[in-house]
């Protein structure tokens, strides 16, 4: 059993997600690996002292840099605000660590393929925490996929709607702010659907957007609050919003599907709404992450008095089964999808193969991401890859 | 009670829905006016003296030019294939005589504007049977717009989703030439969906869009088969297909809303999976037509711990719930729907009203279906209005 | 195409579904039978006279006794409060015509025996209407059984929640009380879960019941109200309530399968909530009525890795599927419930088969009731079948 | 910030769960105690130190008194079949130590009584691990019903299906023995529908009750199997089973509701549908633990026009939303809701107040198995309370 050491970098939800994940996996899959929880960094000696203890962490510090310069660090995981991850990602492949960094990997595709060539030069492994991918049903849509259960694929409906800041009195955390998000609903969930679909469909070749801010401005935080947070502000000072509040595209995919895809974080009564639909010449699939338990699958080789779709609930005999609970509907929340990642990015290091998705993956997503951005603004469409990458 | 006297062309599965809601409407609703099923012309003497029988006409006809000479018939009801709509309603309206017609209204705004200008100048009363918008459940959607319960409307999202033609070797009807149909998905239910944003939001003012043809040729009808029908055949020759099979398109409303929408016949699992939803600034609306009994809404105003879409189902106290079934969940199926809609035109004709939706809106969806061509073709966004009209 | 004269006692909601299916059945079906709407009976002259304006009738009479002496009527249609139904039922025998009567049969066995006699020894033909077993998707759910698709059924589970009553203000109509209704939520609901046990399973063999009155006063409605309407009353007087308003019962089969079935209406939120699961040696089943266009169906012999509930539409590759609409989910409600309920009806008449469910099953469903009534007083197991019938 | 030291009985997919709740519970919640995976039992010292190194315990053995003597260790977990709960957690109590215990807590009500006198005269803190209302759509369940936000209760009605075992060649594990597990379906899942109902309603004072044994035999697992696990057995040769597949009940409430409940294993297509729905006078409340991020609630109080049933994903707003996920939809599964027990468990023993439930509740849901049992031997109700403890 191979004992590698974590530095994390960040102490917030994300923090306390990959800290569980990093506890649990062990538990429920054999990697030959155990993670030692060894340091952690947030913006405060005070907020970092405070998530050590609670997340476990042997050590902490107010210094990120701290962690890429501690030799015992085998790992790095970055859990951070968006518009930090270029910096310190290529910091930690220089100095020759594994990353995990959360999504989406950077605020542009110039960060990202920057961020790509570091850690490929440097020869580690990355992972990039689109972690949706890896819910068992999900992963079993690709295994049916793969097989040829629906045929080849027509088309691909995306969607990942929220209500957490429809009010417009919500604060305006960093998640609304261009120089710290890089985009909107775009970059925080927009990106997880864009990775579904070239995870399960193929990449996107092109895009046809619209994006909206429907809240031009929100009050401010507090300058104490802790940035990685969203307090609630009782501030009556407003400042400017310059991300997008919505994102709707058209696509076209390199092997010939078409779809749509929509990002929206003003869709009341939708939570983490994350559904996708895809159609085949001999079938369909539909998967809604707040109901993840289940996949629905229509074949169409069944008979005509007895075609429908129909819900899989996933359990021992569905991709992680062998680790998972016994029993389907025992539940898959989000601790159970976290593991799952974590599960494979351990395996990765493993087998030495490449994690997925990797910064490859991710880079790729802030490609398409910014072909989604230059197409709302030019109101054309727009190839995702620059003719050099392709 | 006023009696007035219908002459129906065209004998197939549509002309059995408007006569049963013909027969029915009068059961539920109080319009003052009885319907008498006085004549039905079909291609032959043969198919239109079996629908009489069937659907309780008085007499039949194989010249659908004997239903608009006939002085005694003041309603025409048209349930052809599109390409027949133009003649068909413009000499009626030229009769004299009120007009139901099938959707799409025509198989482009050139002929659809002729047809508005027909009845306009006749003075008749006109109808295009876009008759999801009758649903209970869409009507109280409408309300609770109308009331500003949901707040001004910041998205629309809408599918039609059928899989009748995911096989393709299902036949070549007329629903898949452009000669006879105009457009496929697009025309078919595509309109449907237009219909309901712009009764529910506003009218689209600008669209972007892609249509796809996924069979290229279908399997030829035996040239002796019932034009109006969609019998099977046996038939190995094949012949092309010209319209789409799906469609999908962007959306900005009038009104500054935004949104998408989607129809495609090649969706494996779905039937009449005519959805919509929006999200307006203090709430959200679900409709399923497939559960059509239901309306979901989400308040924003419910506290926090309170808040999600509630499951309304229509009954007493909600439209159209003074004629219908006193108890919710007793059943709202196709025959209800269309008898909504017969009695919405009866009431248009006793208090003398224009009716909802007339041809003007019939001629606004094929200006938005027209755009939708147009945009596919060209890849850019179009508006939907030319200038002289808007 | 043979023509029968109906004459139909009642004049309330039922009175028009049954009139709706009179003329819509031969719309979508082809039994041979047109009916005529003859001669219509209500409790005054003037709601008969409003009934048959509206209904459709040629003729109207406040005396019942009218329609079983007019020598022209062929069918008697009984849609009157459940203690009348005894009388007509074997006045309309004794004259020799056929007849559809609502459901409960009667109030007790000690009736629908009397009924079931008279009308054997008539020779007449005779159906109770507990229609739900009409729907396309329970007829679906009989078929699979009847193939085996199932095995061998083990276990039943039934409910009918309402919740129209669950205030206790709602008026004191006859529904409320032993003397003009037999039972309450066991006799006007309940029953049609037992009917589709019947149907579905096997014979009741043994019960072993609860019942409970919650509101145990009402407020009377005006004398002068219609005994066969449901007008809400000013009134602050109460009376008496002497049914049940929810009952439970554990059930045991002929064929050994086993179950329970509850009927309520008093379950804020459910409406029309007519459900079963029926478990089997190699699958499942479940309906609800209120998304009743579904029958959900589970098979065991689908491999490990996509067995799951299957949601299937009914159509035209369903039972019924040849003469409704052609596409599933364009909407099964309850027109077409009542629609099947009169196709089978003439189907009988024509074919001069019994009738399903004849005066026999309504009795079958009697016996059973009492036996529940019996149970409940008791707390004891209680045998459906009196040993002479056995 | 205190920690405690736990010995473990039982390595199987118990352990792993609550050993991952050990560890995660601290991350999410804060009760001022760490536990320390101190050592773990199990049947061999193989399975042992597999368990041991799998679920992060310093240190294991085969001897389960080993655990009970070990003076460092605090709290003892049990985990193991359900004949040995009550030698274990005896003999944990007189050694002083702090106790979970997995449900049922014994085969019946004369080994939980027993168990619950000696917790109580050790004064030790017990716990008895029914975890399903500990998810917080049930607890948000409970909370509308304190705050009389449904009032008086009227019904409840739960069930709780699997289909593991519908196979009758699934193997014969301890589950099917009444000399291992008491009983079968009715302890193994029937009695977290009874821990709900006493949780959300009253105490279940009377039982009428129906069990069936649907598979007569099974094949015999191989001696050398882990006595824990269901390990499927190539071995043609059957053992009998003797404990019920298949239990429905009636229920009758202290506090004047009624209801029924039902457990079976024989549910093709269900796998974990633990549901209840109780009606109150004000409202209904409606749960389904395979989605189990959602609360159904319909509140009486609605308009007309408004009324239903309203789908609550759990979350800040909810209980125990201060220590889980930020957003609804994020996902509960079998982890968190293990956490929440977990978190419930520490901060009793920090706030030294009893654990819910405890011996008390487990104890008193043995005496319902008990009367079930009885009255489906003795065909009558029966009372759930001996005089005595009454």
């Amino acid at each position: 059993m191979k004992k590698l050491k974590v530095g994390m970098i960040g102490g917030g939800f994300m923090a306390k997600a990959h800290s569980l994940a990093m506890t649990a996996a062990p538990m429920f899959f054999d990697d030959g690996i155990i993670l030692e929880k060894y340091k952690i960094a947030d913006v405060s000696m005070e907020s970092a002292k405070a998530a050590a203890r609670k997340l476990g962490f042997a050590s902490y510090t107010d210094s990120w840099q701290e962690i890429i310069e501690d030799k015992e660090i085998d790992i790095v995981d970055i859990v951070t605000p968006n518009h930090l991850h270029e910096e310190m990602a290529i910091a930690a492949a220089e100095a020759g660590k594994h990353i995990i960094c959360e999504k989406p990997l950077g605020r542009n595709s110039e960060e990202t393929r920057r961020m790509l060539s570091a850690v490929e030069k440097a020869g580690v492994k990355h992972q990039v925490a689109f972690n949706y991918r890896k819910t068992p049903a999900v992963a079993l849509a690709k295994k049916y996929i793969e097989d040829g259960e629906i045929g080849r694929i027509l088309s691909f409906r995306g969607t990942y709607l929220q209500d957490w800041s429809a009010n417009p009195d919500s604060p305006l955390s960093w998640r609304f702010q261009e120089s710290s998000a890089g985009s909107g609903a775009l970059g925080d969930i927009g990106t997880h659907v864009i990775d579904l679909a070239h995870y399960l469909v193929a990449d996107i070749e092109q895009v046809m957007a619209m994006t909206k801010t429907w809240a031009k401005e929100r009050p401010i935080q507090d300058v104490g609050a802790d940035s990685l947070g969203n307090i609630k502000s009782d501030s009556c000072k407003k400042g400017p919003v310059d991300v997008d509040d919505q994102m709707i595209t058209l696509l076209r995919f390199e092997n010939g599907a078409i779809g749509n895809l929509e990002a929206t974080r003003n869709a009341w009564g939708r939570h983490n709404y994350l559904t996708f639909e895809i159609h085949g010449e001999k079938g369909s699939l539909y998967f809604n992450y707040e109901r993840r338990d289940e996949l629905q699958v229509c074949f169409s080789e069944d008979p005509d008095d007895r075609r429908g779709y129909k819900t899989i609930y996933t359990g021992a005999a569905h991709p992680y089964g062998d680790g998972l609970w016994p029993i389907p509907g025992l539940g898959i929340g989000y601790s159970e999808v976290k593991m799952v990642e974590m599960h494979d990015f351990l395996h990765s290091l493993q087998q030495d193969t490449s994690c997925q998705p990797s910064f490859l993956e991710g880079h790729r997503i802030s490609e398409v991401s910014d072909a989604i951005l230059r197409s709302a603004a030019n109101n054309q469409w727009e190839t995702t890859k620059s003719l050099t990458m392709k």
